[in-house]
């Protein structure tokens, strides 16, 4: 394997996602659309709508990545401190993007809306930052260094991705397959299981039970590698051994749910 | 106010949520746990099944804040490595815990299944760690110093939050409450609302748009603070903002969703 690693993190900014008020459902989105890239996200941080927060979290995990991806805080209201923050992180200063006040301008024109100064201050943007395009709201994302500064609507989140995939490099990507094995335990299997794990070249294999309501309950197994004839050998290893406890196993593509 | 400020973060840890496989909903559920405690969650993080990166985790969150709660890996598969890294964080020795070994083994001699070496593994405690109940599937959590490790399963993190109240130091309880304005828009309001939010004392405003389908728009304000006399006053400034700009909106107790 010649390609060289390549990595994510995740920093999720938000007082609504800490209070419980909001469920995340961005790392999912933003590390399933990553995966075939062959960028695994290896770390998520979720800060709340604070600057010192935002600037420490994103600095640490700019310097550890290859890639950043923020979420969150880029609306017209005070609460939207993220570009200001990124600014501060990357040591610049933060103006309107003549191009991206345009376009946002001409788009409110069109509307019949006033082009307000909230509304202006989705132009702005840290020195040296390019514009992520957003085809759902208008207002861009954008990207600084190796930071990509997101909203936080999911719908928007996704429709900002598009227009990110063709900046990143890619990496090796990693295959994955799920044995989801009804009515078994973890502790009926957990010796072997571990056993065959350890012998595994390069394959990861993980065990997540499940217990959602009496009699359905069971335990998936997940291999994840990037050699797939290892992967296929694996496969057929935790299918015999799924069975040998007695279960049924079912065969999923990927990750599973 | 004499209370003291109490704060918690939670470290999530587990391949599965990294992935994408497994979207979390325990940071939901612990948030809304320690809000009516007084307890605000203040940062949350998500980590790969690996120990220095646990360590690491953990170890930054604990110096940080008042409490930490771990997720996942402490079942009795070879990726569960949770309590091994706890130990390590703590520079403590790891071993069976002689009471928690005789309930699981009572609980499994009563199942009629075999305590395997793997499930005996569920019985091992950092050394001065303290179990904490399972009223779900027997297999405790345990509490070190300021750090509570729980489950990954959400059933489970539920069931073992009720042995978790009791030994947490009460802060100071933020209310909140929500005015949910449909076919409001964020840029309507941005001025006026940055001003009131400016000019409030102790009480935090956020403003979280929603885009569901087409005509299922709109803005939900949340404010939140320690006086209730303040919430109230904000609240009715939040209602006739939100009539001004030409919503009809309805009162949501709490954070909403």
């Amino acid at each position: 394997m010649t390609k060289k690693t390549v990595t994510a993190a995740i920093c999720l900014i938000g007082d609504e996602l800490l209070s419980g008020r909001t469920r995340d459902i961005n790392t999912q989105q933003i590390a399933r659309f990553l995966a075939p890239l062959g960028i695994p996200v290896r770390e998520v941080r979720t800060v709340p709508d604070e600057q010192d927060e935002i600037v420490a979290a994103v600095n640490a995990l700019r310097a550890r990545y290859t890639y950043v991806f923020t979420t969150g805080g880029i609306g017209p209201t005070h609460d939207d401190i993220t570009a200001d923050a990124i600014a501060a992180a990357f040591g610049v200063s933060i103006g309107h993007d003549p191009e991206v006040f345009a376009d946002l301008q001409a788009r409110y024109d069109e509307m019949g809306t006033e082009f307000t100064e909230a509304r202006q201050r989705m132009a702005r943007l840290p020195h040296g930052a390019s514009p992520i395009a957003n085809p759902v709201s208008g207002a861009p994302g954008f990207q600084t260094g190796n930071v990509f500064t997101l909203a936080g609507v999911p719908s928007i989140v996704l429709g900002m991705l598009q227009d990110i995939g063709h900046r990143l490099e890619h990496g090796v990507v990693i295959h994955s397959v799920t044995i989801r094995a009804p009515g078994l335990r973890e502790g009926d299997v957990a010796e072997k299981l571990s056993q065959i794990a350890n012998d595994a070249d390069g394959i990861n294999v993980g065990s997540y039970p499940w217990f959602r309501s009496l009699g359905d309950n069971g335990v998936s197994l997940v291999a994840r590698g990037a050699d797939q004839d290892a992967l296929e050998k694996m496969k057929w290893q935790l299918i015999e051994l799924a069975k040998a406890a007695g279960s049924a196993p079912e065969l999923v593509d990927g990750e599973g749910d």
